[in-house]
């Protein structure tokens, strides 16, 4: 039975596919357009799963009409890694809504798993990428699904921080110069963005290099 | 506080809207345009809040690219009423969909407090109508919330049957030939569908006519 993946096209979700496939999962991987500032990492998804030949579904969901983020507000400024204000990049229930979408289309495909990678970093800004909160949506899902079914959701990077995903990534041959992680949406990587400070730490405190382009020079 | 409440225009969620107001509630409304077959109810949701000139936001989520039902897709054919095959209308995950969409919303609006009104009669064909799930999904949200809220959903018609709203309705002068049913999105609506027969049910049970017209004779 095949095994859903939300893929974002970015680096945690991205190390998770290699991880799956290392163990022999039969992945159907599904990317959700969220009309986000950043959705150049949609195509990145797409590249990623061409090369490895998997089926990739693409659904669309423009949370623009909820507002309230800079991440789909194109009015408002992503603030810098630096500023307290990062809570503010906060989609609103983001994640509740991407996995309850793919679960969805899951539902139309027969598939009752589903894996995802929230990582330890983001607990501090994201509370929706804790496993109690994974634990509740999955009993939700369960109760709600179309058919009594025990839907799954799997986090298994949850308790692992960034630097050991990369660490993993790594070791499994992970092509990350097709990863996309850049808020500003930017290639060559704007490098100042909470995200891009996050994802080239990770690389630093491994040792290694990202190969990534970036618009500054990261001192590696 | 303004109080959410998700208006999908037809005879339930109309009835809730009333119920409310009853009692002195401030209500925002909101309704989700999902690229549905009957879509024309959202022009009566429109019509019934301008009525009443309260808040009214139209979120889009367009779940034809998920499928797996008629009411979607309009490739699939709407069952009748006498149909064993009412569960093929189910849209999966629909409902879960709409309040965390919904709950996204009022996030940014300050508001905690969604209202939304699926009863008893939604029980045997739709496993998201239950209490039982509402109150998992309140542990999501709760868990998933960008700060720690208690996020409440309100189902106060739950244990009711259709034709107890209905009554509850009149009672409250309902304008129900403002409120649209028909699963084919018709006016006159085609009195053949199953949501068209369970609403002429609950009229009939009540001993009144419907004032909506329909295609065919009802012998009320």
């Amino acid at each position: 039975m095949e095994k859903a993946l939300l893929l974002s096209g970015g680096m945690d979700s991205t190390t998770l596919l290699w991880w799956m496939r290392a163990r022999g999962d039969d992945v159907h991987a599904i990317s959700i357009d969220y009309n986000q500032r950043h959705r150049v990492e949609l195509q990145w998804a797409t590249a990623l799963t061409s090369q490895l030949n998997i089926p990739h579904k693409t659904i669309s969901l423009d949370l623009s009409t909820i507002g309230g983020s800079p991440l789909t507000d194109r009015t408002l400024d992503v603030p810098s890694a630096a500023s307290a204000e990062q809570v503010r990049t906060v989609v609103p229930f983001r994640n509740m809504l991407f996995v309850t979408l793919a679960a969805a289309y899951a539902e139309t495909q027969g598939m009752s798993e589903l894996y995802l990678a929230p990582v330890r970093d983001d607990f501090t800004a994201y509370r929706d990428c804790r496993r109690p909160f994974y634990d509740s949506l999955e009993e939700s899902l369960g109760l709600g699904a179309t058919r009594e079914t025990e839907f799954r959701l799997h986090t298994p990077f949850v308790e692992w921080w960034k630097v050991d995903v990369v660490k993993e990534g790594i070791a499994l041959g992970v092509p990350y110069e097709k990863t996309h992680t850049c808020y500003e949406g930017r290639r060559p990587a704007c490098g100042r963005c909470d995200a891009c400070a996050e994802r080239i730490a990770a690389f630093r405190d491994n040792g290694v290099c990202d190969p990534l382009e970036y618009e500054v020079d990261i001192a590696w």
